[in-house]
């Protein structure tokens, strides 16, 4: 296992658009399917519809299906797009019922379509979003691609069951945190990966490995997702944080901390979170510090990131290879900018 | 056309046993895939699928798919089973995320998920249904079910956004009333019978009439719910009756009501529902009496009947249209016991 050099080869930095120059034509082929969409919805949810798909995210799960697919075979460019579109709007149909769950009121820098519309909106405009990616997933000539998505989606559907119904639970085994993320996160990264490599021709060996490089990928993104709830700055990310902590949902970091601290120091933030409904951010984030939480969970992030990277190596001559270490590059460089 | 002559001969009464007496292996079959199901869900949820799975409802959706496709053929009741379960699947996700649209706190003579457990468990159960639902429709070896589901489903979301969003629409045309519940109800009952013909191994001309047959069924089933929420009685329904006109949501014999009583009173209606929240059930039923909208609702109600049966004439020699006439025949009747 050479986890040092690969995680010294992560270093050096790589920015968002160095990976965008090598899919300005598929980005803008996703942009102008989802705007195509748009008009396939009723006209009362249009505005809806395009609020929160069309500009928010950086389309990372199309950008994983394109990465694993593409080939000089430019025939399925188009497939590669609708597959990118089905995922996202499956991510976004999630993301709508989430912030019902999650009681979150911004998202993608503005204020979450549960805020500004209400609950009930909020379910109507997931269930259109969840049933128009599995009509898309549909489409398709044969039923594989229908199978896969509409099997992920489930997946991603339990997850969400698990993490909510373990709200509140402050001793969760790591193995349960890391169940609930797989099925919420990784599940979608790695159909993302693997049915865009299949798309794309590519043979099974590959296809898989593939579709693994996703699962890690996902998982350490999920890990750093959750570390930013915590420590990150909501100018910066663009959507209400804190919110797992006030909900009872603990994750990665605060797991280990909870681990870390005598049993009277967590009751007391414990306290303050379930009956003062305030959170202490000087005194975790002091404690945080104080137990080295960060590097902890910087140790559990490179497990997934150097695992994900270690799929590819027997598959250095394929195409995509180079693009999805980029991926995973920048998604690793991500965590190390938090405090 | 032979509306007096169809109406007439709809007027002999039928009961539901008799019905489901040529149904006894299905239902049983049904009953036993959908428990199956349960423990294919997580383990936090198996008590809530059941609660509403599998105690739940009268499973008009699967007899219509099994009434539709049963031939002397029995290699196809397999497929029946599945595809039967597929949609009533379908179903319950709807009525557990409509009971969060609709506030309701009564279904299947129960408390609903909502009110049992909150919002966010039921978008979580819904969510599980829609996607395990899609997820089974994928298990068929050709992609048309599959398609054909998710259309279907995508189509009932829609029904129930132009709802959503027509609430509080006083004038709303008979026209969009329509076009509401073909989408929200007729829709899901077109595809139990068009799909389980499709199953049953039957011809095209066949299949298509018996959609369509579905389709006006359905219609004629929603006519009929929607004017049971305002005069019938809850513990016969057992479900929260009334919440339509609460919730600003205003169907056909509202609709008729509102087309013939004079400004003021609408407005006086309007200001005990809107600014009282209270509904003034006797002085509604006093002016549905005197302004006949019974006879009228069921007018609207007979086209639609009468339209399905016409349907069925051309096919009078396949195997199920015997038990389709008496499913229609059933419906037919229920609305004459209400008030």
């Amino acid at each position: 296992m050479n986890i040092t050099k690969e995680t010294d080869s992560m270093r050096t930095r790589i920015d968002f658009s160095e990976i965008l120059v090598h899919a300005t034509e598929y980005v803008q082929n996703i942009n102008a399917f989802l705007q195509d969409q748009v008009q396939s919805f009723e006209p009362e949810i249009q505005e809806l519809i395009e609020y929160c798909l069309v500009k928010g995210g950086k389309r990372i799960r199309p950008l994983l299906v394109y990465f694993s697919g593409v080939s000089e075979d430019e025939a399925a460019m188009e497939d590669l797009v609708k597959l990118g579109a089905i995922i996202e709007l499956v991510h976004m149909a999630t993301l709508v019922h989430d912030d019902i769950l999650d009681d979150a009121s911004v998202r993608h820098k503005r204020e979450s379509v549960y805020a500004k519309y209400g609950a009930s909106v909020a379910v109507l405009l997931g269930d259109a979003l969840f049933s128009h990616a599995l009509k898309l997933a549909a489409e398709f000539p044969t039923v594989d691609i229908c199978r896969e998505v509409a099997a992920s989606t489930r997946t991603v559907c339990a997850g969400e069951i698990h993490q909510t119904f373990e709200r509140g639970e402050v001793e969760l085994s790591l193995e349960k945190y890391y169940r609930a993320i797989e099925m919420k996160t990784a599940e979608l990264f790695r159909v993302s990966c693997f049915l865009g490599a299949k798309l794309g021709g590519y043979p099974a060996d590959y296809t898989k490995a593939v579709g693994q490089f996703g699962y890690h990928l996902g998982t350490a993104y999920q890990i750093f997702d959750d570390y930013a709830d915590i420590t990150g700055d909501e100018d910066r990310f663009g959507k209400t944080l804190n919110t797992d902590l006030l909900r009872g949902k603990y994750t990665l970091p605060m797991l280990l901390l909870f681990e870390a601290i005598e049993v009277d120091t967590r009751q007391k933030i414990l306290d303050q979170l379930n009956i003062d409904k305030y959170v202490p951010v000087k005194e975790i984030t002091e404690l945080m510090s104080f137990y080295e939480i960060k590097g902890k969970v910087i140790e559990h992030f490179e497990r997934q990131t150097s695992a994900a990277e270690q799929l590819l190596v027997p598959h250095e001559d394929k195409m995509p290879t180079a693009r999805l270490r980029d991926i995973l590059h920048f998604v690793s460089e991500q965590i190390r900018v938090l405090t």
